[in-house]
């Protein structure tokens, strides 16, 4: 069998390398445009920064570790422009020659990858832009900022490379401004919970300028300043463009492989496209989640990897079948950890999930071994009681919650399940009660009717409605005074078993403290008093007034 | 509803708060003979240490709080001396004041916890010698410590509280003994994984003695001199127990309350007794393994909280009951983590099991950003497939690992799950496969007979036994001269291909590394090339010596 592969970096070399675990026979040969191979673009920020020193720890390995470990041939430098897939024939050009010539295969995997969008803003191709993607462009950029000591720099696009770009660019003593199209940094999260990683940001020095769309960048040459839609102006340095990424498809299209609802080549689960003998992996390709079977894209190492496994082994005779993913993303800035997996509040309600929502925040571990607050946003479907997706913004431990979250999802968890598991607990690691149980806690209680969540949201729209109901603040007067929610009034918990008489049982009642808990156990009592239409607000007073500042 | 609870720890007061929660009419009591309430033992030995300031860190409620947001009596040194289950009365002594009375109630909550065992050794009485449980405990023991600037101190008992207690000693400036009757510290552990622990303790200046068992503690009322019954000798300052805990079922007993095979009070998943209205909830009761159904005792403040809260949840009508646990369990010494959750390989194959065993080496994040390496041990069932157990030692990222294992055998987990985990994947949290996918790839793989995996031991009983193999190092040459598997030849995986024609494809082969990256590259090659019977060495030669220098 003769296999070649386009693309050779998280995919392309995870299909040759499991094709040849399996098969020491096959031909195996490996295209790619790029001088580097399989290198962690997602460290890419980090080498700029110089948190990561040299280059070569992001490319581990190059051809001559695939020779002789695999012995596999990987061709840096070899474009192949063209493939008749009915001759199984394609046509390569090696760019350091410009010779051109035809190769063939029993088999071919198309892991092209992804590109950096270079959005077609006049100025774009000045000397001091630069896109974030390969270890070319991470070089030119650390290079630049070396040699030239920039002040400012803008970066344009505020996803998660945005983001960790300005981290490291601040760490390096740049002033950063960020600017977002849209009026929230990292577009794929609840706005409820951007606002705080666009506060965090802020106190970190970052400038940001969210729903501004870049219109040129003036300068000859030499990007000098940034021109928005509104009319403002920014004088800066340097330029970073990390408004997003397209997967590389025009070779699938040119020869008839059928690209997806999402805009990346559609496959099935064996990695397979339309075309006989014509698989994809990679960011190149699509995959589904796990969460609603539908399709979706999300270029990122780990899912590649998934997918390069899978079709190696699908090729070479194996039965391993890809299986979807959650979506899952994580990434950190200025100490901040950032996580989300499967669906978002927004997206489970635009899928018509009648959804139940928790901001459950929470110290990683006991307060007296240095614990540290997180926030988790947890959405479950009311109709089945199972977690539909989570996100965690917090400073210890962010990854691990976030990766049981993963783990209890992919095994179609209920909320009910979350108390029940025995995570492991010592001071150092976590509190007897992890923030994950008190997450399906909560949940399951306000799915109970016996402590029903109101969002911020929610609460507001009820308020701004004009209906009638009592809001109760159970907070000491002191924290009272300095804010709370709109025409709530101060019942400390300690005289709401006293002041619940004066209270009307039947009307709607809204309970609060400053994070949920104490909130609770006011609801707690009221219900056992005959309440009977009782809320307490989801996250207390600090994320209602988060919701004020910022909307949602 | 008259709702009696003896014992205000974790389990006791998990009752009381959700009964009130549950309920408001109930009339509720704690009756508990210590000082303190709801306090956190597990953080005793950083107490001690000094990490924690205050002992307040670690009584953070006391009978006012309970009273004023839960309208809960908690009596401390109030000992409760006889139950009569007939009349529901019992009697309660003040020990304060020495006055007697008698109570009833509708329903009874046994929450009296554990006690550290003091075992029947001469001196065992004397001025500075100290179990470590409660709150009193832990000051006499940082007070000696404060006051009196020992040099040497003596722990009897290698389980966690005595490791945790060694570290916080060792860094106060004391040195430290361990001494230990089984040959292992931490005997839960399979050996191969408690020597890596032990290894850490000797490099952190922790004198081990294994397979010791203390006969006497000699000096006039002030332990000076600690003889075991191999007739060592140690002089010695202060001796901390930590032999282990038994459950206090005395008043359990008395009562004809049915204590199960654990030695600890026999519930069902509801916690009901044998006897009608008596619960018991916490270290006094027994739980059962999630993964064989068997009743195991494993005293925990979150298991203790699980328990409670259930009670709590169906003595007020609800239908919460609970599912056993894992036996998971974490600490961490010097630095180091270690975690446990569901069978070891010796409980495993005790029961029956034909396992698979793994030893995993892998870097919790990429080396370029600063990674360091864990070994995950992990034990499977060959009939299902499915995780049976898990344990880790490493420096970062442990509690997060050990946590998605727990999440995953909790929900059944076949080894072929693991690697299709969507985990959150970014170079300051991860590396693109997680080690709990590589985990479950290598088990998979060798359970599918592609890679298979043999274990030190089984190796070795192999080779001792005289047969026939051929044993391939396929290291550098150098890495050979300096440690190797007896009898192995020496073959670097580059010329693996070439003089695999000199060796002989029908007879058992093992190919081993370092740590089995490279092993599972060489099985792969010879497996492929026509070899019938290759295995990967577990864990490769790291694991080999380890083995050999501590047995299994």
């Amino acid at each position: 069998m003769k296999l070649v592969i386009i693309g050779s970096v998280a995919a392309g070399t995870s299909v040759a390398a499991k094709a040849r675990r399996n098969n020491e026979e096959a031909e195996i040969t490996i295209y790619d445009r790029d001088y580097d191979i399989s290198y962690s673009g997602c460290g890419i920020p980090y080498y700029v920064g110089g948190e990561v020193e040299s280059r070569d720890d992001l490319t581990p390995r190059d051809a001559a570790f695939f020779k002789k470990r695999y012995n596999i041939d990987v061709l840096t430098r070899h474009h192949v422009t063209s493939v008749d897939p009915e001759a199984k024939t394609l046509t390569v050009e090696n760019l350091e020659t410009n010779e051109t010539f035809t190769d063939t295969y029993d088999v071919l995997v198309l892991a092209t990858g992804a590109t950096s969008v270079v959005p077609p803003i006049p100025g774009v191709q000045a000397d001091n832009v630069f896109p974030i993607r390969n270890i070319q462009n991470a070089e030119a950029t650390r290079t630049f900022v070396d040699t030239t000591n920039p002040k400012h720099a803008t970066i344009i696009g505020a996803g998660f490379i945005g983001l960790e770009m300005a981290e490291q660019l601040k760490l390096r003593g740049i002033d950063v401004t960020i600017i977002e199209r849209v009026q929230q940094v990292m577009p794929p999260l609840d706005k409820d919970m951007a606002c705080r990683v666009e506060d965090h940001l802020e106190k970190n020095g970052i400038e940001l300028m969210l729903g501004e769309t870049v219109t040129e960048l003036t300068g000859d040459g030499h990007v000098e300043r940034i021109v928005t839609e509104s009319g403002k102006t920014i004088d800066t340095d340097m330029v970073i463009l990390s408004v997003g990424v397209r997967p590389n498809v025009e070779l699938a299209m040119s020869m008839g492989v059928k690209i997806g609802e999402t805009g990346a080549i559609a496959v099935n689960e064996r990695m397979e496209t339309n075309l006989p003998g014509v698989y994809a992996a990679g960011d190149v390709a699509e995959s589904f989640s796990i969460v609603t079977g539908k399709p979706i894209w999300r270029p990122l190492g780990s899912t590649a990897n998934k997918m390069g496994r899978t079709a190696g082994d699908v090729i070479t005779g194996g039965d391993l079948e890809h299986r979807g993913i959650l979506g899952t993303g994580i990434f950190k800035v200025f100490g901040l950890a950032v996580a989300q997996t499967g669906l978002s509040e927004k997206e489970a309600r635009e899928l018509g999930y009648e959804v139940e929502v928790l901001h459950n925040t929470k110290p990683d571990k006991p307060e007296y071994m240095g614990g540290k607050e997180m926030t988790i946003k947890a959405v479950a479907d009311r109709a089945t009681r199972r977690l539909l997706g989570v996100q965690i913004v917090g400073f210890e431990g962010i990854d691990k919650r976030i990766d049981v979250f993963v783990t209890a999802i992919t095994f179609k968890a209920k909320v009910d399940d979350l108390f029940h598991l025995d995570l492991a607990y010592a001071p150092p690691f976590s509190t007897t009660k992890d923030p994950v149980m008190y997450t399906g806690m909560a949940l399951a209680n306000s799915m109970n009717q016996s402590a029903r969540l109101i969002t911020p949201a929610e609460l507001q729209k009820r308020i701004d409605a004009g209906e009638d109901m009592q809001i109760i603040d159970t907070r000491a007067a002191k924290q009272y005074e300095v804010t709370c929610v709109d025409c709530a009034v101060n019942v400390p918990l300690g005289k709401l078993r006293e002041a619940a008489q004066d209270l009307d049982k039947q009307k709607p009642t809204v309970v609060y403290c400053n994070k949920g808990v104490t909130g609770n156990a006011a609801q707690n009592v009221l219900r056992n008093l005959g309440f009977t239409d009782v809320y307490n607000l989801s996250g207390g007073n600090k994320n209602y007034q988060l919701f004020k500042k910022y909307g949602n």
